[in-house]
């Protein structure tokens, strides 16, 4: 029998739940572009955006899902044949790169598979070897959605100071931002790129480039960009449409005010704080269900190493899409499908899950996800530890 | 730290969750009340509403909250020098009464405590001593939102039909309607009310009384009936306005005519059993976490007679209280408060508190709110036996 | 072909067009009933309520539509085997005195036609033949929706002072409230009523019984009142649910909030003039279209007597619903059906039809629909004077 | 004294006004993006885009807007190095343009002001002279929003026919797809862009590149395309993800659907002749306001190249924005500003100002937008011809 039949809950990396605030204040007729409300709104909520990523840098907006950023990021300061050098620690590292060869540069990769995140070391010693200086930026995913691993840019930040290489910084927080604590100026962060549905909490279509003082000299050195990507009067405009490049994303711009306020009143170390607690209380009862020689496996081992946005997690053979299914199907659980674990034995991924518990997100929301994958597992049979859900209640209680 | 910073989830028994459905359907400009669609909606939503009490008598819809509905079946059956008679089995019994006070209709009351539901012996033995019939109708709840105990009407209809006493039986399912089996016809119920905010997952202010064959008989002895609340016009209009008594409630029937979809699509069968597992899953946590010697106590302790739609418990001293207000502030839950259950040395009942599961409410959502009570528990400090969560989820596995 | 594809506007005398920010407001999810936010919003909104009918005496809200709030009035004052007197001006008038009726109370009626409005003269007339004070009190509408005659309160007042009667001067503000000035204390009135539809552009599902210090008096000297209608607890409620005899209606509290705020912020007096405005350029197109022997006749002639909130006019034949038609199919408009109207010729009152211009409205609105009018006309082949459009925007201009 | 307070009317040309369904449709929760409804769903509006452009060819939809579209076609089709031929009637054609000379195209243009609108003979002429068929593609505006110019595709194919040129025909119809007819295939354009916020009455962020067969060829001869822009996979993706290059635009995707529903519902022909019919409306008052040496011109005298969705005027000295402002602030209702009519006496461009007539349109609207255009140029002392409104009106009646 069927217990789905209450409030949906889409526990994938993205598109996160949406608060009630932002889907009402987009509920509203069309405004004027030109003048008025629209504008002293925007030009409110550029300081906001930039407190999200903690820079004083400059933030350019676009109407653009995440690979539209990828792409606008590299267009400001690289072209064809140019390089670039890409960490990779999952499918979106690859991504990222694959972006960058379409538009002529280079791309070289270091993968560091997807388990272990980046090896800095491996990371200065490749610096070190471009004794030319080509490589004009080095790209990484601050979170792999795919994965669930969180690389943190400070390591990576002293191996280029280490090996005195001048390339840009460039981070990939489409799945942290919002979520994950991140320090763009004090971290050295040069370019950090994300998209409006996942710790912002509104929905697909906006993307952000924030562009630290050593990215803008480098942009400025380009022989050339194209309009759409052209940061320039983005992050700097005369008249309110060029923003935007054009007209105004008004319905985006309407939820995202609602999303940032949400965010600000809470305070960006408290929203990082919840990320952080509700994770735990998710790995506490992951732990649980894997010991006892239980069949699920969180993808990452190191706690350190795990991104408190997206928990990526293996459960053999076919269990992921069962599980899957069995929670949409019976509890009104919606979660991540498995992306860029494919094996062997399992060509499509299916033995695969993930959870994504990114923005709107309290205790009882992540418990009952939790509770609904413990009766999923046994419904399915699959053998898992015992007390996981106590050890995740044990958590928020003591938060 | 706050855990509450995601989508509130307000478990009190009624007003109950609503479906995005139901709130999307009321979000609509004015219509035309003379003709048009809202005309068409309404005729074919008066079949929906009789098979949701299960009934072929007829309907009589109300702008009024229950307490209305009370007064409006009331009034069509009895007036000033009348007598009825109140099985009483909480609070809301007592109300039903007082409303019959009002309108100068005796309410004789057996209190049957708030424990134990009614004992149609005692209900017997009263028609009996009745030897002249002045009792023109037995009241009862058919689940007493403040007790949580659920009175089955055919032991009701039994002990009457024993007694050879002509009394109309009137149900007050406000709490009960859409949550629970409920046969108005096949179990000899005359009259039923219900509300739209519970298990009708409408918001507040529509009511609704389902008139039998006899009531209707009663109807047309009365010498007089009010125009608000004479349903003669409403069960059987000329005129579309009739219906309603004048203005249609356009916006609530946009509400319910969406509900009443959701509801059938589903099916009540279905509907009634979601609720009988979901229930059980809740009853399964807190007879764990009163097991050990826990502070929880439900209030009902017979499991036969406990509503599927709420549940009344108490955890001693000011704990009620404390678990409410840190589940509301830690994790995103409001738990109802407890009502009626005041005592010498609790006045003000905080030692009490109710959840309500009624209406529009999945696996997820009950076990979210049952891990967040544990992790309440245990941030309070009262003591509860272990393994709650499994058990819980035990039962959605089994479903 | 249709022209109608756009935004549709509804034009009849209520439901009247909403603001978005009341079904904004309303579009939230169930709140909390017995504590928190809307405690404290209701407790705002009753001073807020106040303001709009100019009184510092009490109000009562009711769940129920207009027709509730004539019966929950009535009954506070007068029950079986008492009389009042109402002054009849359209079909509104005989629909309070028939709920009287229900409720045993005589209602004695003078009947001043359709198009001339309350003669005071003969008010005091009767009220002096009524020497031993058997009317508690005294009927009238302050605007009738279905002829738009609109009763000046003040010289009833005259009357009633002028026989030395004691009885109570209840007013149907249903249509008028929150479009019409209004002056509940300053101009002698006891009771008003009115509902949430029209002038206070929230969906019809609430109701209003505003009560002056004479009307308390009287209603304490009552033997019983029903309880849901008693408005002694509403006016000065103990607990929060008091205020609406049960269950708060949320969502209409929440639209309404909106709606208290949008009026207090244009500012009553603000409203009340741009009411007459609007009425003015609607009047000046009327009397145009009537010129150089048009069909059209506006229902009321004297300007005095017309309200600002509702226009009810004659076109002939079936001309009025002919009209009607035109314009919803055409080009988007829907208008108000002739009520009342009904004679030998036309006994399906074919040839009338109102035009409802009350509450959320502005120039274009206005304009438009007289736009659609005119068009309306010629496309039937209704012989209508010229000018009228520019008569129209004229006023506007001049505004 | 404002008359503002009513529903505010946007009559700008673009964003248009959006119907209750599409922003109905966008208030919902995230949805799975990776399986289910969403897929099924943008599959079936595939078949309705191409419908809207009446083209068997393919679409490409890019979350961007309508100046990332122009950047999406070139990118397609050229690249540094190439040449495009640019007919430029107004600002947009420039931008367009420019666009171009951002990707290192160079675009030779064409410049036939403002208001003429294209001579098939010179572009056929300027076709000849590039022997050497250097033009990859020649592009123009379907209609240029700021002049209102509209411009018939079919002799600027005939012209390329003509003169044997192997070039594009690129159209840019972000002003006019979904209100101005057009038959891509049938009249033999290659390529045309839109934008989701005008004809297609959803807000700004989509926009779409309809893709010929010979388009599709050009673009597979292309060295490389970024990936963004690529059309390749969007056309004819293998993944769901694919259509859109990345995350889907959920809620965008939501009111499209809605719209595309509304529209083919109406049928294509009658939305067309909509347009026209009002257009004509529009232009009667215009007309007739300019007449007996009113102040008012209409920027296109011929009406044959007149925009059905957008109209320009000049209103002469600082009239434009005054009127604009009245209207605003007395009548609720926004006009569009001039835009690319500076002139040395007018530096701002403040005389002229435009209407937008696009979209969600109807008769009331309309006519309402034209009575307070006229109660405006009364109020601010601008002279203007008799007998505008009643001649808008007869249009209507005539439809």
């Amino acid at each position: 029998m069927s217990l789905a039949a209450g409030r949906p809950y889409l526990a994938i990396p993205g598109p996160s739940v949406m608060p009630d605030a932002v889907l009402q204040a987009m509920h509203q007729p069309a405004p004027n572009i030109y003048e008025g409300d629209i504008v002293t709104m925007v030009q409110g909520m550029v300081p906001d955006l930039k407190k999200v990523a903690r820079t004083d840098g400059k933030v350019a907006i676009y109407i653009a899902n995440g690979h539209g950023a990828w792409e606008a990021s590299l267009t400001n300061i690289a072209g064809p044949g140019d390089k670039v050098l890409v960490c990779v620690t999952g499918r979106f590292g690859h991504g990222w790169a694959d972006m960058a060869e379409g538009l002529g540069i280079t791309a070289d990769k270091i993968d560091f598979g997807t388990k272990t995140g980046i090896d800095a070391t491996r990371l200065e010693e490749a610096l070190k070897a471009d004794t030319s200086h080509e490589y004009k930026a080095v790209l990484f995913s601050h979170v792999d959605t795919a994965t669930s691993l969180l690389n943190d840019p400070r390591p990576l930040r002293a191996a280029m100071d280490a090996a005195g290489h001048p390339a840009l910084l460039m981070a990939d927080c489409i799945a942290s931002m919002g979520c994950e604590e991140f320090q763009m100026d004090a971290w050295g962060v040069d370019i950090a790129v994300t998209g409006s549905q996942k710790g912002l909490m509104v929905p697909p279509g906006l993307s952000f480039v924030f562009v630290g003082p050593r990215a803008e000299q480098v942009r400025k050195a380009m022989p050339r960009v194209s309009r759409y990507w052209d940061w320039t009067p983005r992050i700097d405009p005369d008249f309110f449409y060029q923003f935007f490049g054009g007209t105004a994303p008004t319905h985006h711009l309407f939820g995202l005010r609602a999303s940032l306020t949400l965010l600000h009143d809470e305070g960006m170390e408290q929203v990082w704080k919840r990320h952080v607690t509700l994770a735990e209380a998710i790995w506490a009862a992951c732990e649980a269900w894997s010991s006892d020689n239980g069949a699920l496996r969180l993808n990452v081992a190191d706690r350190a190493l795990r991104s408190h946005a997206v928990t990526a997690l293996g459960l053999g053979e076919r269990n992921g899409s069962a599980l899957r299914q069995w929670v949409a199907n019976n509890a009104g659980v919606t979660l991540g499908i498995g992306l860029g674990m494919e094996t062997k034995e399992d060509p499509r991924g299916e033995g695969f899950f993930r959870i994504g518990h990114m923005g709107h997100l309290n205790a009882h929301m992540v418990l009952g996800m939790l509770g609904t994958l413990e009766a999923g597992m046994q419904a399915i049979g699959v053998h898992h530890g015992p007390g996981a859900l106590g050890a995740a209640a044990k958590v928020i209680a003591a938060a």
